[in-house]
């Protein structure tokens, strides 16, 4: 079985660290005999908006509605096309288009990386947020009134639906019940967001009943925040509305001192449209073309794909690869952000050769 | 001149800092003459309600338009009024009807505070957080359709105006001007939410234009909480919207291990209402009735009371005092939660002899 993946490198570092997903990709597709067939896109970058006027072309949905994975690497130059134009233009129409309603991404304290937070080790910190990640804060409806003038005010609505935040929170208890410690935390800010947060948090009371097996909590968001970096080791899955996943999965990292490193999957559950992987840090304008990238990110992200089409033992490899490059700390492999004096390719090739 | 304040205690550890911080605000303002007139106000907590149905008495605003300030301590408690009823009615009024716009908090790491952030001493973090507090994400306008059904959906409606944004930015810009770096961020997330954020971006940019000598830069608020505990050392003075600021309001103390000591102010800075003094920690159920909350939240909020006041000495030895009996040490003063044997009752007055 043939699996067809649309490769996007996107812009800046994006460019930089694809080459070494793919080459970690394609070690483990070999090793595992797994049949990966990539094609490359060039749209979906600010320099095909510059070219084009828009960041994907009239047909792209028709164009990748039929592979079984999206690659993506990094969007967004800030000079050359505003973000708002690009990331909406882009990886929040795939995020839409193809439905991918989860955002999940591990956040996991690894070998030989400073947590920034004191006294942590590995296998203290090994949690997972699940993000709603196709409605909520990021609306689309909204606008201005008394424009351009003194009384100006600008208006944007939080939409939640049922639908929407009952299929996010199952997917969470469904993870929760896969993990040792069982544990659900939510992320909600009922006592200020008066109407959609007490409205979320009814549905994962609801949830609840029926996965009698998970224990869970809540937090509001403020404290939650506070609690990623006074206790990281109380959560286990933490599942949140989009602005507050998106908030708590870049936190997350960053406890973890993974934010140049971690993964992140855009699932469809239901496997009706394509999936996206990519990893969580953004394009990087100021280290791009240096070819210094961290492209642990990148390479996870992969790991993740294999997982989701299925080949868990494959995607387990390529992190226990991972892992072992880190824990061998040899500083001509390493980038100069994890405190080597490598670059990119270096770190690319020790996993490639790793796996 | 006689200044009136209001106290309340509200719920919980809320009634058992306050006597401390109301013995460290007459300590300062017998040693700094300063004439203040305490009245309690038993409203504005969760038994006030079980007993009238309601947080606040229907003429809650003319009892309290005159003071000088309110002097409040916590509320909440969930077991007995659901939390988005008794902030909805009590604090949250407040903070709107007093037209408070500015809530100010410190996020300062004190001598004697274990910081969660490995190898961070007194000093390297040092900043404020400046937060919208009036409009922005907590707005109660929306609703719900299709209640009960499977289409169910809820709106709630973001509401940034220009006045409201240009007032707290002015704010922040002129407090950056007061501080040695000179430097202002602002918590944006234009790239997700693509209507107000791109807004509050403008309205930043052309703040900027009058201040000359401050340096701005922005973070998107994922990565801004990952950069609290990255770079705590990079910010000055933080501006951000009602959520955003709440949530930075929280991580920041939390990032300096004060979570339980940060104060805040909630400011009409035009003193054409009372400002609001309160600690940042909530009303804490768990340990409520024994005695041995940590009341400097309570007594660093006294502090920035009279700074508001217009006794910046006054303040300023309180918060020394707060600073020397933490430097101190003596297990039998501090409370449990930073490290000693002591009570709420020892701590309140080691402060206040020291004062
Ligand atoms: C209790 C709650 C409504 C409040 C807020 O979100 O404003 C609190 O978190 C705060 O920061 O004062
Ligand atoms: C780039 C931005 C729109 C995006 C988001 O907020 O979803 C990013 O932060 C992410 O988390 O993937």
């Amino acid at each position: 079985m043939v699996h067809r993946i649309a490769v996007i490198a996107g812009d800046g570092i994006g460019t930089e660290v694809m080459p070494e997903g793919i080459r970690a990709l394609e070690a483990a597709a070999k090793r595992f005999n797994i049949d990966l067939a990539l094609t490359t896109f060039e749209f979906g970058s600010c320099d095909y908006y510059l070219e084009h006027g828009k960041m994907l072309p009239d047909d792209w949905f028709d164009q990748l509605k039929s592979f079984d994975a999206l690659f993506y690497g990094a969007v967004g130059w800030p000079d050359k096309v505003p973000d708002h134009i690009s990331l909406w233009g882009s990886l929040l129409q795939f995020r839409r288009q193809f439905d991918q309603y989860i955002n999940l991404r591990p956040c996991k304290l690894m070998p030989g990386i400073k947590s920034p937070l004191a006294g942590r080790e590995p296998g203290d910190i090994d949690f997972y947020v699940v993000r709603e990640n196709t409605e909520g804060e990021y609306s689309s409806v909204g606008g201005k009134m008394f424009e351009g003038t003194e009384r100006e005010v600008v208006l944007q609505e939080t939409v939640m639906s049922r639908i929407g935040v009952d299929r996010v929170l199952k997917y969470a208890f469904n993870l929760a019940q896969t993990r040792p410690r069982k544990k659900l935390t939510s992320a909600t800010k009922s006592n200020g967001i008066s109407i959609t947060m007490p409205y979320w948090d009814e549905r994962v009371a609801e949830m609840a009943k029926q996965y009698p097996d998970i224990a869970v909590d809540k937090f509001h968001i403020d404290i939650l925040t506070a609690n990623f970096v006074l206790h990281p080791d109380w959560f286990d899955v933490v599942v949140g509305s989009n602005l507050f996943g998106d908030i708590l999965s870049d936190l997350g990292p960053a406890c973890t001192g993974t934010i140049g490193i971690a993964p992140s999957a855009n699932i469809n559950p239901e496997g009706k449209f394509p999936s996206l992987f990519e990893p969580v840090h953004g394009s990087a304008p100021d280290i791009a073309g240096k070819g210094i990238a961290n492209p642990i990110g990148q390479i996870w992200s992969g790991a993740m794909m294999l997982e989701h089409l299925g080949y868990q033992e494959a995607a387990d490899t390529m992190v226990k690869a991972i892992e072992d490059v880190l824990s061998e700390g040899n500083n001509q492999v390493l980038t100069r952000d994890i405190g080597g004096q490598g670059n990119t390719l270096s770190l690319g090739q020790a996993i490639a050769e790793r796996i």
